[in-house]
């Protein structure tokens, strides 16, 4: 079997780089180690910066997220029992970010492929990349207990943090740069109206707290947790009672609680792989790089990548350019460090790290500092909408 | 003995403070535990924020600061082999900042409380403050084998970090935020003109550095060193190498070297009391916080306690205000704790802390993204002249 694009991975980013690359005519074939339920079942994120959507209506995928998705012109954070606005629109010079799941960006991309005729593997097993220096890489994988090899031009590696890309590099051609943070974050969601119209990021002395949503009708909130917690201590009212500890007065009147329908502890790691080409195959997103959730930048992040992947393989593939293929780290990798950037500055800013003193007094100092100079809202307004795209010339 | 204000420690602190009262016919006497050649042969540093200057001029202490010193309207940042200028005049709204030495305006201060004949007390031992909760403190010394006690209205502790002002306050009335960093600076003064006509603050794979200067011909250069290192292992050579492979190749080879007139090494530190006012005393500067010396805040945080407490005592003595006095502490504080910010983050991201990749990659993306971004040059520039002060009403 032949294709241009190996694409390992059924994720978004996989997804949506298949669906951009098939508009151009190149043909992919992706290819999943898991069910098309599994994927659909992971609980991400849900805030879409300005690129990333602009990046779906050009993948032609975005007729439900304009419809149901929900722009956020302002982001508030809350520290020391006060609140204060972030007013992304009016600091960003017009831009703002959108309210739509992952889980929703999956299923829409995954429609879209089926449309598109492109072939998806899913529960693939024993998938391998191979030769990925040579010119002609190749895939192989077992199905149905058949094991089947894909020759392609290019591999696409989207398979996320665990997935075999990055591990099938070479270890002396590869250098990692890792934080795991003390603490984790509670999740839940639930069927009940958002406690604002717009999420609230909560410094607290007890822990870091999150409000968000992912409709009028869904909420997702979220509570810094021990790494030791166990989920079934945590009873719903134990985590509403203790949501409504770290939200400022009015806040936690006004919550709406109701039983949870999912509930999960996850860690905190930042994360990031250099180089993120390697001969003919190309990491993307989680592959090479995790951010904490503090920001909402994982996704946002692979689909900058994934811009980038885009236009360098259609240049090389449609227009012969060979100058490309080798700019793809270095420019992924400049956007890449200032979202990891701000993902390690918002974590450190709102969590709980220790009792000490003068590290709590720094904290508030900076979120006093951010939050009332405009230069400083400006900064975390066009952190927060996303930073620019570098174009591909 | 009788005054109306009592000043512990004759610095630029308690002479500034000395000064301005004066202008207001207050009457003032200062107690120094030094003789007037040690307190000037203190060398600090030398950026005055534009708050500072005019607070200065305001005393009446300006004449010469204005004709020696030099008006600096942008500041240089280098890391990974390059340099950003940060424009502060245009990024601050057109302020900037003055480059002349804290010895030389405690020289001009000293000169002007001489000429304004209010009394100064120099080489006092046994100094002590007393019933500062009462409506009647006092201060006692001993000067020339006797013991003078001083009654008067209000005590200002302008005494330092080691003085005896804090010390005296209850341990159970105040509380403490410190951070000491596990390194120090090696600093030299040298008569050989700066290399560049504005500072250079340097992060290097090496350790920091910094170009800074008094004149045109007497330069100020700092290394990050080992706070185990000994001055006598650091032969000037030793000092200029080190210096030239810490700085950016065209820097490094304008650099003008020559013998050091002066070499010490200083530890860093952050350090906050709280508060700052006990019954009838008032902790000013040093005496109530230290920054790491990176930004140049030190003697500008001194100074913005001046202002506060010299427009509360004139308002309190001469207007019969009772309202004010107990705002001190909280007004001072704002302002403190966001210049304690912007050290420890100056030092944060200049200073080589550990091997560890991950930290190294942010600080690089930190200075990448501020310097990079008009918002992060933005908060650099207005948190490096000076951010306003906070008017007494």
């Amino acid at each position: 079997m032949k294709t241009q694009v190996a694409i390992i991975g059924a994720g978004p980013s996989g997804l949506l780089l298949g669906q951009l690359l098939h508009r151009q005519g190149i043909d992919t074939v992706i290819i999943e180690a898991r069910s098309p339920d599994y994927v659909l079942g992971r609980i991400r994120a849900g805030v879409l910066e300005q690129g990333t959507v602009e990046l779906l209506r050009e993948a032609g995928v975005s007729a439900r997220m304009d419809r149901e998705g929900q722009i956020h012109e302002g982001v508030a954070f809350s520290f020391a029992g006060r609140q204060e606005r972030i007013d992304l629109k009016a600091l960003s010079g017009g831009k703002t970010v959108m309210v739509y799941g992952q889980t929703e960006v999956t299923r829409d991309l995954m429609e879209a492929r089926a449309s598109s005729g492109g072939l998806s593997v899913y529960e693939a097993q024993d998938v391998a990349v191979h030769d990925f220096y040579s010119d002609r890489p190749r895939v192989s994988y077992v199905k149905d207990g058949e094991t089947v090899m894909l020759e392609c031009d290019y591999i696409a590696g989207c398979d996320g943090f665990h997935g075999v890309s990055r591990k099938s590099v070479p270890a002396d051609a590869i250098k990692v740069f890792e934080r795991v943070y003390p603490f984790g974050w509670l999740g839940i969601l639930s069927r009940t109206p958002p406690v604002a119209h717009e999420l609230i990021y909560a410094n607290h002395e007890r822990g870091f707290a999150l409000c968000s949503m992912r409709s009028d009708q869904l909420s997702r909130y979220y509570i810094q947790c021990g790494l030791d917690e166990k989920i079934e201590d945590w009873s719903d009212e134990r985590f509403w009672d203790e949501l409504r500890a770290r939200l400022p007065a009015d806040t936690a009147a006004a919550l709406h609680t109701g039983p949870s329908i999912e509930k999960s502890i996850a860690p905190l790691r930042s994360f990031v792989a250099e180089p993120m080409q390697f001969g003919r195959m190309f990491l993307v997103g989680d592959a090479a790089h995790i951010v904490p959730p503090t920001g909402a930048k994982g996704l946002n992040l692979a689909a900058s990548d994934v811009y980038t992947l885009y236009h360098i393989l259609r240049k090389t593939l449609l227009q012969g350019r060979t100058d490309l293929v080798g700019k793809y780290s270095e420019i992924c990798l400049r956007r890449i460090w200032k979202a990891e950037r701000f993902s390690w500055w918002m974590t450190s800013v709102l969590h709980k790290f220790s009792d000490d003193g003068f590290s709590q007094r720094i904290q508030l100092a900076e979120l006093e500092y951010y939050t009332g100079s405009v230069a400083g809202r400006t900064t975390i307004a066009e952190n927060y909408v996303g930073l620019p795209y570098e174009a591909i010339e």
